[in-house]
């Protein structure tokens, strides 16, 4: 197995790549290719001395695209930027898998121009895992694609059921259309007609759900446009830390609060942890036709070596290979 | 000061609307007109003996919108629903503001129908208070307006600039674009052409911003469409609970962290104060020629005395009358 990581995308590149790729190669035993700028890697990894050098390779890229910079322009003009060399590798198969915390924009086109679609899927879409009160929810799409057909939402559907066969193992997993209200009746013409779409399916289908369904665990897989998704997805991650930061505020308020904060750390770890995006790896890029497995900007060396563990998932699992058949067979059944 | 409260609408009608209008009588001196079942709403007013009955008064309504009902056809059928009757009754002036906790849509279809839209103004919208690490702010459209036109969307932003300088006391609010980066250049192409649209307007525009941005409190008020707003809001509702819940498991798991959350009780209680959406009131319906106050389907009689409060602070801060102001302005300045 052997995973490319790109080593200049992200708020903390090339630093917590290089840590989550020696991290990643320890505990999974996969090659790594940390692609980027060979003098910044090579001195980041000169930091963690000794590590397997026949297993943690630099492939030389001498740009990069930056975190805000218009991802289709950046991925024509900067040909030699680190994802779109990744991209490359992957289509060359000189990789398995590619993993990415840079621009999100950028990662979806470079794949969707070097490795195509998969054969029948219209649209990529990006999934991210989401820890509720009962287990682990998907989220489809957060931002690949900001204006969908409803068929394109069918599709994040199918690829949604898919990886919550393969890698959450759940045999026939609920699939709920994030909307305004449950009736069918609810929302946009959009909603209305991919709602018609899904009950003609062979999925699972619920029918419609609400915001207030995502963190209750009840749907597996919660398909909704990238704008929505993308809101939904960073006012969570937002809500989560602003509790967190008022709770803390709260509990030095007193000596008391101060002492009972300290007896309840196990507690407040043991929630961080649960809640923690870093521990569920990346969110994949579904429908391109290679693994790419897509990190938050700020990642911490553990969500990067988490994400190249889904990545290596991925392959293993032959997600891909489930994709591409089911939408073959799904072009008559769904 | 009268105010009517739409006795049957809500999971807890007419139980914890009666409860609430008693407490807000109480606390404000306001009138109150209980619209809905005179028997149902008698024999919930009998539980709170002695009241006073000069300032608490039921206007019998002999029909109810169940809140699973469609909205527009409910309303033109329920000719003599709790939520139409109010609406007539505020219509004829014989109250000076409504507030209801029933069915959201009927409420909107309801007001909007017998009260009309102020004079300008294109699409009512419904605008929610956000508590955030740094103070309040505000979020419009939250489920008004599934479909707007970024002519809409810029007068909820002018609406919301007034809700802000009146209610909240900030003599020049900014204003954010909710989007899926902060780039002019994102988003659909509604959401660009609405980005031009404020950039032109006297508002303190700051462009726009992301899901991250909702609970920091840096944006008095942000704008966004109804189906986003609707899922932000719930999503953040849900997430708060769910934190609260996984907390509470984590903290009853060993004596020592049970020990601890008892000495921290006062740090959890007033973050839950914090972030009670019941302390901040309805959401006001803006843009209807009338003050309409729409309460959480779920709101505690607090929710609704907090609601009501709200109700007396629109009329008398006349913010219908500024709105209608700076509409018949903003024509020719916007």
């Amino acid at each position: 197995m052997r995973i490319a990581v790109d080593g200049m995308g992200g708020d903390n590149a090339p630093g917590v790549l290089v840590e989550g790729a020696i991290q990643a190669q320890r505990e999974f035993g996969f090659e790594i290719v940390l692609v980027g700028d060979r003098n910044l890697i090579e001195n980041e990894l000169s930091k963690h001395k000794p590590y397997p050098k026949d297993k943690i390779v630099i492939h030389h890229a001498s740009e990069v695209v930056g975190m805000d910079e218009a991802p289709a322009s950046s991925i024509r003009k900067k040909k030699d930027s680190s994802v779109n060399v990744a991209a490359r590798l992957l289509k060359e198969r000189a990789v398995d898998a590619l993993v990415t915390a840079g621009n999100t924009g950028a990662a979806v086109c470079a794949t969707t121009l070097y490795l195509g679609l998969l054969k029948g899927i219209e649209r990529p879409g990006i999934a991210v895992i989401i820890p509720t009160i009962q287990g682990l929810s998907l989220l489809i799409d957060v931002g690949a694609n900001i204006a969908p057909s409803p068929s394109h939402l069918l599709q994040y559907g199918i690829m949604g059921d898919i990886y919550c066969r393969f890698i959450l193992n759940r045999p026939r997993p609920k699939i709920g259309l994030l909307n305004i209200g449950v009736e069918e009746s609810k929302g946009t013409e959009f909603m209305k007609e991919t709602h018609k779409l899904f009950s003609r399916s062979q999925l699972n289908f619920v029918g419609n759900v609400e915001g207030h369904d995502l963190f209750t665990g009840k749907i597996d897989v919660v398909v909704c446009d990238g704008v929505v998704g993308n809101v939904a997805l960073k006012v969570s991650e937002s809500l989560a830390e602003a509790i967190g930061d008022l709770l803390r505020r709260e509990l030095k308020k007193s000596l008391l609060t101060k002492i009972g904060a300290f007896l309840s750390k196990s507690a407040f770890r043991a929630l961080r942890e649960e809640v923690d995006y870093a521990e569920y790896g990346g969110a994949p890029l579904l429908g391109v036709d290679g693994i790419c497995i897509i990190g938050h900007g700020s990642s911490s060396s553990k969500a990067i070596k988490n994400a190249i563990r889904v990545a290596g998932d991925f392959v293993n699992l032959k997600i891909n290979q489930h994709i591409a058949e089911t939408i073959q067979k799904a072009k008559y059944k769904y």
